[in-house]
């Protein structure tokens, strides 16, 4: 393991489409949401743990999330969490972990991973960010992780790659979210993986990447690089979030710089998006139920999602192709077919608080 | 009202198909399955002092229930909770109660209801009772209250009389739980009514019919006459309990008696013997859901019975036809058309206990 390798874990999201587990206040990040005894940030952390020093693994979050991500992870020093003061998407997210390591180690290779994803062959997957970590410092390119797809999901982004040779591969284009006919064509043709939305990078090249693609936004952040790890540190980023542009990495920059290129793996990965994809994680019964909880008598029932927090005894009698969640003071009763539905659920919950 | 009035609250069952509410340690007519903040026993109690004066109203009930007996209808005193040792169905608790009340007044007319059923029309059913506690004063007969029936439901027991005028008409039959087949017959042939399991007769009357139907019961209880209401009580039911026959009144004397009349009445009544019974009686919305509890969101959602005790929030996606139960610390999600399956699951938990 190098010095030089850093982790930066994007943790700022809401989750919506994990309600009612995932709610504003306590995001899917911070959920054990596979009964695995780990929330996914602690995943995330423990993972990256295998390439970086902890000390050199930085959580970007939201403010109101200080409090839980020193829960979950006290291992962290304060200073390894950065606070955004707003939500910003992205690029801002990344172009502030950016200074904080820079200004560490101006030869650092960053892997930046978001907090929420979910990876089931652990060593293939430190194997290839490894070999990652150390070609971006070799070489002046933005690498992305593809995955290789296995089905047609319109739900992911898709990165479309030259083909000539193994490892490391120069990227033709990004195409997010496709509908079903260009997702079974882009399955076809091959030269396709999904995006995984994990990147790795030299401090140099992306702030290279920020001048030429997002000049204004490397501009509004570079005065900040000696304050970080100051007294300051929090009244320059406050204002700089009060001005920046909201825009994805993606979007802002990936799509745009020339010097992209992805390494494709196969390592169980998983956004864990949707309900409907975690299901794909957990063990199923002989139904194909896949439960969670500590007593679930599904009777003539099949395929179902069940995920019940606390002691309660649930009996299913006759129900097919449904999540039941049912967590804290929320009970949901959702049709898989219709899981979409659930951010409106939200969206129609807050408005009414 | 007249003093010789008597009424006899029959509240030993255990309900199991309204499980998960109703469970044998508080069985469903000590519930407010209906949600109006009176429990069933409590409206049956209400309903017979509209008729009877309140301390000549008794309860027959488990031993184990008389805590509970105590606690919704503080009004009684103990003496007028009758505790069955064991359970042995309707005739001997109608046997121990013929006794406690003809100790009290050998001329009383007594009406013996249900703890568990749900009458809307009270003042219809008050007026059809008193009449009934009246004739069986006057006239050697054991009376049944017949329900109008609406549809051929497969549940019910059904009366077929003699179609000789109107008011108190004589019983040919009893029919316990026809086939649909059947039950279509009866209710095309007019002269069937529904078995509500409410009966009125004059004590003399009926203890004139234990002699004649069951003089085996007759000779075990009689000599209790005069221990009602001392200390040897107890000691004398305990002991006649454990030898007598487990019977029902209706196939014990109704099926048998020659002097068996019914009044047909029309007072919104239910035996609320499962879910859907109750589905019937709960206001439902535009969607044809039956929703009980402080905040239920159905969408897209057709045809429930959903009863949620406590404050917890429920969200329906795409759910139709389903009988949802929340309540302590069970939730039952069941098909309706599924619903005789809830007896088995309650018999299948209870072995595994």
């Amino acid at each position: 393991m190098r010095d030089q390798n850093y982790g930066v874990i994007m943790a700022g999201g809401i989750g919506s489409r994990f309600w009612p587990m995932s709610t504003a206040d306590h995001p899917k990040q911070f959920l054990d949401i596979l009964g695995t005894g780990r929330t996914l940030i602690q995943q995330t952390f423990d993972r990256l743990c295998g390439i970086c020093n902890p000390e050199n693994i930085y959580v970007v979050t939201n403010e109101g999330y200080r409090k839980l991500t020193l829960d979950q992870l006290p291992s962290l020093s304060s200073e390894q969490i950065l606070c955004e003061p707003d939500r910003r998407n992205t690029a801002p997210c990344i172009a502030y972990a950016n200074l904080v390591i820079e200004k560490r180690n101006p030869d650092a290779s960053i892997i930046v991973a978001p907090a929420d994803h979910l990876i089931l062959k652990e060593n293939v997957f430190l194997e290839l960010a490894g070999r990652a970590l150390d070609y971006a410092l070799s070489k002046d390119v933005l690498i992305t992780i593809g995955i290789k797809p296995s089905r047609p999901d319109t739900g992911y982004g898709y990165i479309n790659y030259e083909t000539t040779g193994e490892g490391f591969v120069k990227v033709k284009s990004f195409t997010e979210k496709p509908d079903i006919e260009k997702a079974r064509q882009f399955l076809s043709g091959g030269d396709y993986s999904w995006n995984s939305g994990i990147f790795i990078w030299s401090v140099k090249g992306i702030q290279k990447a920020f001048q030429n693609s997002l000049p204004e936004m490397y501009k509004q952040f570079a005065p900040g690089l000696n304050l970080m790890g100051t007294s300051e540190e929090k009244g320059f980023i406050d204002k700089v979030y009060a001005e920046c542009e909201s825009i994805s990495i993606d979007y802002g920059i990936m799509e745009k710089a020339a010097n992209v290129e992805v390494i494709n793996g196969d390592f169980g990965w998983s956004d864990l998006g949707t309900w409907g994809s975690l299901y794909t994680h957990i063990p199923h019964d002989s139904q194909g139920n896949a439960l969670v909880g500590k007593e679930i008598i599904a009777r003539n029932s099949q395929n179902n999602i069940v995920h019940i927090t606390g002691e309660k005894q649930v009996v299913l009698q006759g129900l097919n192709d449904y999540i039941v969640i049912d967590y804290n003071k929320t009970l949901l009763i959702c049709k898989k077919e219709e899981e979409q539905e659930i951010k409106k659920i939200v969206e129609n919950l807050s408005k009414n608080d």
